[in-house]
């Protein structure tokens, strides 16, 4: 049930049940920008979204739709990022443990949100074969229910509202790029756009030093990143199979990114928008610059996926 | 004319013809600074404000009065920060010349942004001495318009809208606290706050190492900071005679708040909210920390002047 596709009526629904517990977050438009790059440019705010992140919407929509049963005995995931965070707040507001798997060398800011979001961590070593093992350890001695981050319907329905709200309130867009990691966000996105608007183009926008989903998609088939080493710390995860069918089916395209543009392209969002946005954020608007003429004289929406960073570790120096 | 003291008329004929120019800046809540803080707050956001600060409504209204001769000599002033930014995008959105004067010291990011909004720059000495001749020299030759930043009728007008605009989306605050300078913002701030309504309270917030504005206020008379040496570099000017005179008349208080706390503030905003504010703008959130008892109960506003820091000179190594 979990790595069904979802079709366009899923995320109807998932947008009704989560209503109540998400933020409808705002568009934002800039003058200065638009002039730079000469493009006009919707960004929709993620970064304002609970938790300062998209994966607040799958992961709330996850956890309503568990049963009673369920529900009762928690949720867990291994993730030292959004998702746990998102995960943990979202557990909380329905009185239910999350337990989250997270590796010892994970950054104290981040073991401090999940812990301030009530969740209970249990720590393991780095590798992926640890995290896997504690994670089924933790699944045996609660019952908890393993709320993947991407590879699960309930939350790819969930991060596709982000899309439909945009395109109600800004119907006009020819393009819509989001950011590809393990591509739940891309996947709903997709799956939304092109069920509201015939003829809308959506793109994924990724690292070059994290291309495993550009690969995937131009190869026709799952090739997950090997070593992935990019700034946007968000998107170093690999597609899975879910995402990966979903994106193949619907994407236009995807563009890569060099480590530079990530890194201007956030400056500018930071200097001239006056928010604030994390590495994985900034990539969307990196491919714009990059591609310029590929978007010229059309409505580009961005959806701004998440504001997190850690701010005694700023990457702005690279630019000077 | 200029030292006149403005009534609330005056701001609201102002607001009326700055509207087509400026923006009807958000206001902002966040869930988890009222959970921090105990309190309800609300954020007037002027980071978003053309320029990233709330000076581009005073200096926009400043030229919008000139009479067809001035305009057509153009408008000068001496400042390196966001007034020269603002009165420099005001004059080019009217066709007129800026003449700013800027000492040859002040920051490359500051000059950049002046010359971008296509003013032309006379450099000085850094006394104050130097920049006062230096601006006689220029308006000798120019017959350009001196706009002060704050000794000057038509700039507090404008300032004042930002209040007003906030309770018109606000009605309900029972106190508005704004930083303290110059004077001109909190000296519009609370014109446009008494007028409009009946018993509302207004604060104004100034950092103890700039603490000129409160000494004047509690002694009675205008004592001009002597070594003002604060982060919030926004506020280091001085009371004018007709700002302290407003102020002494209007607020309720003056509040001084730590150089830490400015910090702790600016990080919290950053952080919870994901959105860009100069040191100057957390002063008011820095005194509602300080001053926690004070507000217990109440709805405060507070308006965020401004958003314009060095990306490459951050102050948060100073909390840890």
């Amino acid at each position: 049930m979990t790595d069904k596709i979802p079709v366009y009526e899923d995320i109807i629904k998932a947008h009704e049940r989560i209503l109540p517990f998400v933020h409808r977050t705002p568009v934002l438009s800039s003058t200065g920008i638009n002039n730079i790059v000469g493009i006009h440019l919707y960004f929709k705010c993620e970064n304002f979204q609970k938790v300062g992140a998209f994966k607040f919407r799958g992961a709330t929509h996850a956890v309503r739709q568990l049963t009673a049963d369920e529900a009762k005995k928690g949720v867990t995931t291994h993730s030292s990022g959004n998702h746990a965070a998102a995960l943990s707040l979202a557990a909380r507001q329905m009185n239910i443990p999350a337990y989250i798997v997270m590796p010892e060398s994970a950054p104290a800011i981040k073991k401090k949100a999940v812990k301030g979001y009530g969740a209970e961590i249990t720590f393991c070593d780095s590798t992926l074969e640890a995290r896997e093992k504690t994670l089924d350890i933790v699944q045996q001695k609660t019952g908890a229910t393993f709320i993947h981050p991407y590879h699960n319907f309930n939350v790819i329905c969930g991060q596709g509202t982000a899309a439909k709200e945009f395109l109600e309130d800004y119907p006009d867009l020819d393009v819509i790029i989001a950011p590809v990691g393990g591509g739940g966000l891309i996947s709903g996105t997709s799956i939304a756009a092109k069920a509201i608007k015939k003829g809308i183009k959506v793109f994924g926008a990724e690292p070059l030093n994290a291309d495993d989903a550009y690969r995937s998609f131009k190869q026709g088939k799952l090739i997950p990143a090997l070593k992935p080493n990019t700034i946007a710390d968000g998107l170093l995860t690999s597609l899975s199979p879910l995402t990966f069918q979903i994106i193949r089916e619907n994407l236009d395209d995807i563009l890569t990114v060099k480590e530079e543009t990530i890194v201007e392209a956030m400056r500018m969002i930071w200097e001239r928008m006056k928010i604030i946005v994390e590495p994985s954020s900034a990539v969307p608007l990196a491919a714009v610059i990059e591609n310029n003429r590929l978007f010229k004289g059309k409505k580009v929406g961005i959806i701004i996926s998440g504001g997190n960073v850690d701010l005694d570790n700023l990457p702005f120096k690279l630019t000077h």
